[in-house]
Parts: structure tokens; sequence; C-alpha cells
């Protein structure tokens, strides 16, 4: 019963998340020998203001 | 100090996250001798875009 | 598909586990509609020295 | 690599995050010695009916 | 910079998790545009007796 | 009643946790107003074999 958390900025769309969900599952199913239908995937999407990487908001990089 | 994260779809009340929140600090307390006001819920809700099992997203389920 | 992750100190047995499984599994299926087979749950243990509250590793307190 | 994920009442601030983001990465650079660059941290913000603490939803303390 | 926790049973080895690594980075980075090295992929192993589905342990599956 | 989980590269000791502990409190106490006994912080300690960026186990880096 593998749990994936998918913590991303906001923007993907339904259609690429249709995508990874399938491809991330199906890598499980091949790789991992985990049972399809107990694979469960969820997607966090966050704010530029709420994430953050080498201490600079997402919202603050490239200015 | 348990904290409790619960991934859920989208669309619980608020009378529902109160009596889960009761139940399952209940739980905690009761069966795992944890300190009552030490126990930290999070109810994180997701859409159905953004949760999948089975490699499909909940918003394609029963198309 | 409701996916719930505990962080607890260590030391609680199996039968604790076994006991807190059943009822965060019963609260989630009578409060929230939740389909049983739909539910997991993670029980992340973590050490004294892993874990702190206000500021405090469980380690260090009551010293 | 450290991840860090900061779940927590929503209603703070875009400063607010950015001191927080820099503060934690500042502590994990010197004081674990990990690469400022490789840092990331999310903040889950969750609404006061989200969120409980003592069994008892944020939204109903108080009353 | 996507972070990835996958929770899954012990006893995946070491080559398993190669694949998946590589797998579900390739997914992000191709399908959601993710630049491949920020992607950041953690692996939390859980014990049968920290593990379970439909409110039964993973360890007392099958007896 | 701030939750923080921090996932990183095991081998930090309890001296390094211990200070982390307190600087990322005093953060959330002096830059988002959160009350210090409700700060819980997690350190989720991962081996190099169960940790991956840019699509390579950390255990694979630099060979």
């Amino acid at each position: 019963m593998p749990m994936v958390q998918v913590t991303m900025l906001e923007g993907r769309t339904t259609e690429q998340k249709r995508k990874l969900a399938k491809r991330i599952t199906d890598a499980l199913v091949e790789e991992a020998a985990a049972r399809r239908e107990a694979i469960v995937i969820a997607f966090h999407d966050v704010t530029k203001e709420s994430y953050a990487s080498g201490g600079v908001l997402m919202a603050d990089k490239g200015k």
C-alpha cells in the first residue's frame, strides 16, 4: 500500500497530474512489485509564497 | 506529542472533522497513553484532480 | 482513499498500533464516509533524540 | 538535501514566511552542515476547521 | 523544487529504490517540466507492524 | 500549533538536532507569533539508499 506525497509549486494542470499519477504508479508496480490498486498518490500544490529553496521564497527568485 | 496528518478528498464538513479530531485523539489517549493536550491533527484536503489511486485521478473515476 | 500518517515517540507496542489502526479507521468510516478498504495508516516512530516540543528534545525533558 | 515541511494555521504573511525560510535554512546550514541550495521548505497552511489540538478544532477554541 | 515522499512497506532493495528514484524523477521532468536537479525523493520504509490498510496491520493480514 | 517535519540524511548528532530544534522553534516564535510550547518538530533520518536528488540515490553520488 505505498503512499506517495508530491509537494510541488502550484500551476500544474490536471493533464500533467494525470500523467504523473500514471507514471509514478507504473514505476511502483513494475520496479517495486506494489499492487496497482493499493497505490495512493496525493499532490500538494503550494504557492510561490509558501515554497523556498536555498532560504529564498520562490516568489522572490529572479527579482 | 503525536502528530497526525490526514490527507483526504475535499468535501468533508467542519462537523465531520470535529468528530474525527475527537475520536482520533481519544484513540491515542486511550490506546497509546498519549497526553491529550499534546496531540495535534491536521487535515489536508485535496481535490479530485490532486488525488489518485491505482494510477487514476479521482476526477477520472467512473467516467 | 484517506492517508493517515501518525508520527509518535517510539515505544508503542504492536498491540497498541493494532488498536489505533482499528479505531482511526472506524472513525473515518463512520464519521467521514470513507471506504474501509481504502484507508491507509502509517506509524512513523521517532526516537527521543529526534522529537522536540517547545524547542527542547524529548531526550532532554525532565533532566 | 533536507526537506522541511511546516504545517501551520493559515494567516501568516509572505513577509513572515520569508523570514522563517531564511532562519530555518540558516539553522540547517550552520548547525547541520547542510548545503544551502539543497534545502527545500514548504509551508502548508491549514484552516481553523482543519487543525485540532487536544481533540478540539482550532475553530472551536475559545468558544 | 518538487519534494516526493514515498511511504512503503520495508523490504525494497537499493536497486529497486534506484530505479524508482530515476523513473519518478524522469516523470516529473518530462510531464511537469520540473528541473531535474531540484527534485528530491525520500523513501520512508515502515514495518508490517507500522502499516495498516482497512484497519488491519499488514502484520496481521493473511493470518 | 505548528508541526515541523524535517527529512534529512541520517548521521546528524543529538547535539545538532538539539540546536536545530531550538533555532527552528525560536524562529517560529519570533517571526510567526507561534506559542513556544505548541511547536512540535520531528526529524526523519533517511539512509543514503533512501534519499535521491536529481534522480540519483545519495548512495550513488560521487561514484
